[in-house]
């Protein structure tokens, strides 16, 4: 558990802000004025006809908000609050420096209220609700909903026996789910980053647009994808949940077979009894799966990488595909003696984005790794997504990726 | 033509302001501190674990946010702005009056700039993503989740043949659905109001929740339901919506089967042709669909009643039963001739909200128009919600008691 906390504590040292719910003010700068290219245009997850925020072909945003009573308007993206300037209708103006391609969580604060921009759709991310931006990027194309068969992202309620309420996920389902009503198929269970939620990977991940896309042009097989909350997990008489997602310790136990009992840590360990009571079960008997564990993945990004990795390990004979992304490595020490584990494992995935440096350079990198492991007979894979960090871009680019190299 | 603005522009006259997105300023009010029961909790439309906003026994909403360097907020919520007041932390609070039991749009107002509270969860309406809360309701059972059979609602991406873009929508399909994997099934196609959009139904109206309870109780029989964005059609050439919904004129010219031509008023009309050219169609072929007309049936709320209702005339053999919320009413003088419609047609329902006055009394009220409807062989119902408006808790109880009444 201690190594768990540790390398949750190294990750978030990596980790943009928004990641984590600490409410930290982040420093104030001066919105960028000079070499400014003015080609900019409303950003893809603008609300439906508002112009705002904007971004231009250097990947800065823009920001504009109406608030004539205000003394102080800043854009808050990215570890940085841009300060917001007033013209005489009362509107605010700010501009960012570059922004990595890809998705960012960010809001406004007026007058010492951080809020959402009213411009921007919203997303579940830095354990609230709030405003997003997507840059455009070089490689959008496989993220970009086109005409080819379409599955789709549905919603899920279903009975926990571990807590004993109704929980809510949500299951991707490939077109030829709904064109071959007798065929059955393999399901990636896939989890998101500490302070997001189940609805990550497909609004922020476009996990749907991506696996559509990719079975259209015959580089993925057809799977079902599962998608859970990692963090509510709280059992009858569990304390509630602080606001940053960590919970109070809790109860020892949990359903592992063979890995050290876990305690602690919210619902980071108690989401491993959902997922094995609750999730597959539910999974493998509502929807048309092949219930073994050749047909069978788990992946994560960040702490659903760390889960990923503690709960294929106390279970090493369910998953026969394991990817983490931006969430660390396996060793070679801790499976060198894992039989059923080495056994099992068809794919073992580890990714990182090029500027999280801890997990790109040196002994701790992926690359690395995945060496190292290949040394002890696994078939291991590393990704590196170019020029992004910690961040949805890097994870969007790995679970495409990973996709292409599981149930085959 | 005309006479379907002058619907809408009456209907707006009894609509709650955040209905439609139009600008205007609320009047300034005192936040209520006299007579206040102090039994506030958070609002089940919160984000997880906010505090605020809260609710009490007497259904005053009660909002929090920490501006320190603010002059003013206030409570924007049912046309009022409720003053909040500042504490020596920089934290705003404020009181409003009691609301109707139900789903209500709101906003925060921050030195002049008007954003979601960071506190609740956000829901589109008013032309825009806000914040929203539901306010405890005595009959509140009928949409709160229950472990029983679990249907889906399953975000569908289609290609438009009318637009000629990809378009977005949703569909419920009953658990039946997936656990007989033969079976097909009636559709119901259902549409939103002004100013909001295909989440709507399944977000405030909470459709798939109703439908599970219902058909667990044996109350309706299972369809399915699909939900569309009946404003946001616009075929190649078409002019740019305006921000409030409403487009410019466009070319004349439908797809009606013997209505009238109907040009103009943005996605209203064009929803028609995308209905019957592309989303029907394709729902009929990738979903497990009973595809005739006695098990088509086609409902809406508001705006949605109103295209529900020139839809259903101008193609009067494809749906057999037809559901206004909110939406006005047929009259005997457009159905005593129309054959087809009449012959068709198994339900005709119309509701409104008790305190919608213009359409619950009188000779223009739904329970008047029933009765005459009823005079020319048609087989129509009226309910009137008890003490509710121009909101969504008189639409979901008129999906409760519709989908009782068809596909029987």
């Amino acid at each position: 558990m201690k190594k768990i906390i540790l390398s949750l504590m190294t990750l978030s040292c990596l980790t943009a802000s928004a990641q984590f719910g600490a409410p930290r003010e982040n420093p104030k700068v001066p919105s960028v004025v000079a070499d400014v290219v003015e080609d900019f245009k409303p950003a893809s997850t603008n609300q439906g006809g508002k112009q705002y925020p904007m971004v231009n072909s250097q990947r800065m945003v823009r920001a504009q908000i109406k608030a004539p009573e205000a003394t102080f308007v800043g854009l808050d993206i990215a570890g940085k609050i841009y300060i917001m300037t007033k013209d005489e209708n009362g509107v605010w103006t700010g501009t960012s420096e570059p922004q990595d391609e890809g998705f960012h969580y960010y809001q406004l604060n007026i007058d010492g209220a951080s809020v959402p921009d009213p411009g921007s759709k919203y997303y579940y991310g830095a354990s609230r609700w709030g405003s997003g931006i997507d840059v455009p990027a070089q490689d959008e194309e496989f993220y970009t909903v086109k005409n080819v068969p379409q599955g789709s992202v549905n919603e899920v309620y279903y009975w926990s026996t571990v807590t004993e309420k109704m929980r809510h996920g949500y299951i991707y389902l490939p077109a030829e789910y709904y064109a071959n009503p007798t065929k059955k198929f393999p399901v990636l269970y896939l989890q998101h980053g500490m302070g997001e939620n189940e609805t990550g990977w497909s609004a922020q991940g476009k996990t749907g647009i991506i696996m559509d896309n990719l079975i259209a042009e015959g580089k993925a097989v057809p799977f079902i994808i599962y998608m859970d909350n990692g963090l509510d997990v709280r059992r009858p008489g569990d304390p509630a949940p602080g606001q940053g997602g960590f919970g109070g310790p809790r109860p020892q136990g949990g359903p592992g077979q063979g890995g050290p009992r876990r305690g602690g840590f919210g619902g980071f360990n108690a989401f491993e009894e959902v997922l094995i009571k609750d999730i597959i079960p539910m999974v493998e008997s509502k929807y048309r799966v092949i219930a073994d564990t050749e047909h069978r993945a788990m992946a994560g990004l960040s702490m659903g990488g760390m889960q990923t990795h503690s709960i294929t390990l106390a279970n090493p004979t369910t998953f026969a595909y394991v990817g983490m992304f931006s969430g660390g490595t396996f060793n070679t020490e801790e499976l060198k003696d894992a039989a059923d584990f080495k056994k099992t494992n068809k794919v073992l995935f580890m990714s990182a984005g090029g500027r999280e440096t801890g997990m790109v350079e040196g002994e701790r990198s992926v690359i690395k790794a995945a060496e190292n492991l290949k040394g002890i007979g696994i078939n291991a894979h590393s990704y590196v997504s170019p020029e992004t960090a910690h961040e949805w871009q890097t994870w969007r680019r790995s679970l495409y990726q990973f996709a292409q190299l599981i149930f085959k």
